[in-house]
């Protein structure tokens, strides 16, 4: 088991009716002015922005707004963002919405906070914000867990680069959870939401480690949870029960409880920002769903034993002790079945990507075929580009 | 699923030599003076206690120090500490040890910032803590869980009771998690260690509540891991990977995180605080195992589903759908006989606990007929009573 540091600050307020103490939990921060970040019609068709709006006016809270946060939150608005903090003197970030506005959310206020660096540069990876202003949020999706992880991801249209960033000033001081607000989340967003939170799970899994039987133990429970009730949450869109074991493993699954004691690198994911960076209509789960079981199948031979408890503790496979490989197919079928089954893509040509742009994701990925990506099979250059290849060709 | 505030603000550093960071650490928290709070002879033995010293003096930091804490730490010791800390000015508390110097040290760290309360009436539940100094811990041994949780346990010698509190107060800023320094933690201590980590899971898991299908699957995950590499460190105490997870799993069991959307009190804790507190030279951990099984039988039949899932997933038994009951007596058995393994008692008699102490422990326990303890099947006097003497008789 490798050292570790855990640090999960964000303080979680889950269940029904919990966003009505908006009020009262950002007076405590005594904020001079707030910024109210969102994204597009769903918060305000549902009245929640009018609710949260009266529960600040109710505790004389000022605040300025800025809605229009897309799916693949943009660099433009980032900035915009800043700009008008800077303008209005903004000291404390709500992010109503999901994992978009929240990290659009983290990104401003890391922006506002250190005023001698360009934003860009925290995504590059060329500087690391030392403050932040103090932030919050509402939250309405379960799928990327920014609510209690130390990640954001931004893209910058111009380059049509998106590029994630993780540290401690990215941790959100506190999220609210109410199930009942993803009940209005459709079957294709509840799917790729599956698929996130399963991932950020599962990528961490395959990371390099040794006996991590806890954090084992841990993520295969959650993965089958989420698995399981991701059906219940299809059936019956309004099934409370279901929607809230939703939310709270995506908090779970991306805060970092499940890579305790592992060398974690989300493999996958950073596979799949090639694809929705380059395709920013590309929905997040949707891209990593096509991606995964051709990566599966292209790693699992390197630590087969590994890959035989995933197959046995999470999909029940009976173990094929003359033949592991096949044991080991057999989940990885099992889970791209359940993907098809949902409504994900299961290959990279339904999601209108384009042959030729194989070469130049790979190339992205592999930044100039200087990176390589870890794992018990390293992926350089060639090995993400026959990735991308099998991926294309399923 | 019950609402819930989830709250884990306590910084691990978990790993090999983490330890001798803990003079830059401390640092950071710009201390003008800090309380180093030990045990007895063990951490002084080992070496440890010295590698602290030098790391403080390394950092010029001053400090004075309080040895002496037993197992089920006391009032008396307490206020001895509160005295020398505002003799001395201290504004940090260092606690090097197990869960009794830790308790012992959030204790003087809550009375010493609260002048204004006699500390006492924090565990009798008169007053609750409204700030507290900042305070650390060195951990040595796996069990209490103390290092994250919100609780804190203390013995009044004099009265002969021993009374926990719960509040964000008991949360320590950081704690370093080194498994070697468990190497030499002996096997009855190991045994208990392995007891009291379990059951702060289990007591979470038979507490009322519906629908927790992650927290269930968290917690069976946990229970399954701290009973198999228990073994491994008692066969080994030497186990690096056995003892780190033993020493994760201590952190886990009882911050919170096993009891989300359940509507929790640990009552066999209860009960078994009845029977340390009488009797000081009784190891907490041995003294749940003492009173667990009975429990367990007695109640199990207020929710047999519940107790079905438990036996199915923790202990694996094949479900006799005919006879759901003869399953769960099965896993209960199974239970019983790990314990009787590990080296722990199986009821009181062997404890030195006397057939006349049943009734003044279970009015004790009952605040004199005025309390019920939760649960599927509500405790109060006379029903607590009936699992003592079930304990007794085993």
């Amino acid at each position: 088991m490798e050292n570790f540091i855990y640090e999960t600050p964000t303080k979680i307020y889950f269940g029904k009716d919990e966003e009505l103490k908006i009020g009262k939990l950002i007076k405590e921060f005594h904020p001079k002015k707030v910024l109210l970040h969102y994204g597009g019609q769903s918060a305000q068709a549902s009245g929640l922005l009018d609710r949260v709006r009266r529960c600040l006016s109710d505790e004389g809270i000022a605040f300025v707004e800025l809605g229009g946060v897309v799916a693949n939150p943009e660099l433009g608005l980032v900035r915009k963002g800043i700009e008008l903090c800077r303008r209005e003197g903004v000291d404390f970030v709500l992010a109503v919405g999901g994992g978009s506005v929240l990290d659009s959310s983290k990104d401003i206020a890391n922006g506002v906070a250190n005023p001698e660096v360009d934003v860009w540069d925290f995504s590059l990876g060329k500087a690391t914000p030392k403050r932040t202003l103090r932030k919050g949020t509402i939250l309405t999706l379960a799928a990327a867990g920014s609510e209690m992880s130390n990640s954001c991801v931004i893209t910058n249209m111009e380059t049509r680069e998106k590029r994630g960033y993780g540290c401690s000033c990215n941790r959100m001081d506190f999220a609210i959870e109410n199930p009942e607000l993803t009940f209005t989340v459709n079957a294709y967003q509840t799917a790729c939401g599956i698929v996130d939170i399963a991932m950020h799970t599962i990528e961490r899994y395959f990371c390099p480690g040794n006996d991590t039987t806890l954090t084992d133990a841990l993520a295969e429970g959650l993965v089958k949870t989420v698995f399981s009730v991701g059906l219940d949450c299809l059936k019956n869109p309004r099934d409370y029960a279901a929607r809230a074991n939703m939310m709270w493993a995506s908090s779970l699954a991306h805060n970092g409880l499940t890579q305790c004691g592992r060398d974690t690198q989300l493999v996958v994911h950073q596979l799949e920002h090639e694809v929705s960076g380059l395709y920013p209509k590309v929905a997040h789960g949707a891209g990593l769903a096509a991606l995964w079981c051709s990566w599966a199948r292209y790693v699992y031979k390197a630590n087969i034993m590994r890959w035989l408890q995933y197959a046995s503790r999470v999909w029940n496979v009976d173990i094929d002790f003359g033949h592991p490989a096949r044991t080991v197919e057999k989940a990885i079928d099992m889970q791209e079945a359940y993907y098809a089954q949902i409504g994900m893509p299961i290959g990279l040509r339904t999601l209108g990507v384009k042959q030729e742009d194989l070469e130049p994701m790979a190339l992205a990925c592999s930044r100039n075929k200087t990176r390589t990506l870890k794992g018990d099979m390293p992926l350089g250059y060639d090995e993400i580009l026959d990735v991308f290849k099998m991926a294309y060709n399923r």
